[in-house]
């Protein structure tokens, strides 16, 4: 059972960022984003007004973080080094330290994914080529690239997050009933879900991006008209005999995520109702079968195209099939008729094309899938036929 | 009862921004941030790989938004028009669609909050000016400067949130007992506060920023040694007779948020609990003498500095005294020593000036707190002794 990435696969991590800056003749490299600072050490430093980065010299990790973090990430472990300065905006920058920091490395080549922090919640503060005087190149995607093709244990993570998110739709369905509010189901759902995670998985489980709700299912709005609205938001509806439901359900394991999504009905499904959802689970089956490495994510979301096109269906389409998801929710590349790139192993996708029919209903269920060596691999294996969603 | 900004505070709201564009000699606005365009229109288009931004010409709103989005925005309202594009990526970028409805309107100035679309999930895309022949103004902290005094409406919409992460902090203390894990805990108190919220604001209750639970409380990994650690994380220890917890509890209202924290002893406090805990009650009163309208931020944590100091207790002092809050959790200005900017009347800022002696355990509150006319006022109205806070 895993639950979070091990040391020697962010050791390989690390090897494999410094093949990239000795090519690039790279002697330091500052990182800021959360998920870069986490694909090289396995800490998630959340994004607050105060500037925290990383140091990587191709060797050896540094922190720099402010004192507030420090015992934090002392307890955290994951980098060889702390440096932490006192606070935000404080008597000197901390973005004029961590540059003091760096000078400090004698530096000929500073590599970056960003020129400065991004944090937000009222940061202000100069970029790194402002406050330093040494050659700067500028990586945003490195690491983001690298990270679209998941390893063996990123699999599993990916994975272990299918079964929790499996667990929490399981009990959203069971709780569904007309009367019932789409909170009461949805935090019921989440929060047993929760508590049979963190028993199973017991005290070692830890969510780096700390979530409070380690596995939850909900409606987001989506509940009956607004099921046809594919991003709405919550609004504590009442579930109605004969309502169309979609749902999303999803579990943190290690800092990955996954998604399931489903189209439920309430009562006895109607012919128009059927009609739809059969439509749209073939348009998935189409889709999956369009999924092997080698080909482009443009031919899975053409595929679904044609499908919905010869079947008079294009006007009830909203966003295209899918996209990649892993560390974020939501990942480049997308299964778009427009996005060319291709399909590798080891790739995991989303596989969900909706339909959505304005003051009627929508229908969407939505797969995690893994590429493998030939062809796909749905991780999520929660019933998809109408009988089994009907409630 | 106030749930939401009203139509004429938003009004209001576009006229101040006119002005500010009538002296820029800017006819058109484009804005990119969500907290922008959530100030002109009471819409929060959530970031995503697919660019959203809102277009206002001093007295029209448009929206430019994904196809998916186009009934989600039409159903909340709030804009006078809706352009969608098709997809992201697309066949053409939707920023270069987005320049060209700008070229349409004839602008020979542009103001804009970013250079361009920044949501993350992947986007990758140009900037404004790489792909419009206009003058372009950046103005990205005009709208944030303009929250940092909250209107009469932005205030009832914080003093909801107080009621409800009150609710959420009761429970929490209510089902605090030794043998209960965090996460039992936090859950069930969130889960109830949520309920009671939305039975009672009923169904027009609309979380702008989609949150799953409106209220909550928990602990984040505060809990023992653990409550020493500022930003611990959740980790779902188990509650010991003798622990010090260090809670947070909030409630999201109309977009708007509050912060409430308070420190908790299980059992019986010790000699030494009490002492930090007393001093940092008190470090709070002495902030809370200190927020006057025509102080300076750095005075009121200036204040605390002293107080610390005297008291030979500043080696367990982490982080600086508070911070403002409101559409954001964490806002500018900041009590710290070196914000040197003016408390006004209408501000609504945190005190918490915590105390966390490693190994041992962390003490802090966090109230939110307004600036009147002439002091200032808790609108947190949870105890604050230690009578009853303990467990």
């Amino acid at each position: 059972m895993r639950i979070k990435l091990s040391e020697e696969e962010l050791a390989t991590h690390r090897d494999g960022i410094k093949k990239v800056m000795d090519e690039k003749n790279i002697d330091l490299l500052c990182l800021f984003s959360p998920r870069d600072i986490f694909y090289l050490t396995g800490l998630y430093l959340i994004q607050t007004e105060r500037p925290a980065g990383l140091l990587f010299d191709g060797k050896y990790t540094t922190a720099f973080v402010p004192t507030l973090e420090r015992e934090h990430v002392e307890e955290l472990g994951g980098v060889d080094e702390i440096i932490a300065y006192g606070e935000y905006p404080g008597e000197t920058h901390p973005v004029e330290q961590l540059a003091g920091v760096i000078e400090s490395r004698n530096v000929e080549k500073l590599g970056v994914d960003s020129d400065g922090y991004t944090g937000g919640m009222g940061y202000q503060g100069p970029s790194l080529s402002e406050v330093l005087e040494v050659e700067i190149e500028e990586l945003p995607r490195m690491i983001e690239d690298i990270m679209q093709v998941k390893t063996a244990e990123e699999i599993e993570l990916i994975e272990e997050s299918c079964r929790w998110g499996n667990l929490a739709h399981r009990y959203l369905q069971d709780y569904t009933e007309p009367g019932k509010t789409e909170n009461d189901i949805s935090t019921q759902a989440s929060l047993d879900a929760s508590r049979v995670m963190l028993k199973t998985l017991g005290e070692e489980y830890y969510s780096p991006k700390g979530a409070s709700l380690p596995a939850s299912a909900g409606f987001r709005g989506q509940i009956g008209k607004g099921s046809a609205i594919p991003h709405a938001l919550t609004s504590n509806a009442t579930v109605k005999e004969g309502d169309v439901l979609v749902t999303g359900a999803l579990a943190n394991v290690g800092g990955y995520v996954s998604e399931l999504e489903r189209t439920m009905v309430v009562g006895r499904p109607t012919k128009k109702q059927t009609k739809f959802f059969k439509y749209m689970v073939e348009a998935g089956d189409i889709a999956m079968d369009a999924i092997k490495p080698g080909a482009k994510f443009s031919d899975v979301d053409q595929a679904v195209s044609d499908f919905y096109k010869e079947n008079d269906l294009e006007e009830y389409w909203r966003h295209h099939t899918g996209h990649s998801i892993g560390f974020g929710g939501h990942e480049a590349p997308y299964f778009d008729r427009f996005d060319d790139r291709e399909i590798k192993t080891g790739m995991v996708v989303t596989v969900e094309p909706g339909l959505y029919v304005p003051g009627f209903a929508g229908f969407r269920h939505s797969d995690t899938v893994l590429v493998t060596e030939d062809s796909s691999r749905m991780l999520t294996y929660y019933p998809r036929d109408l009988e089994s969603l009907t409630v």
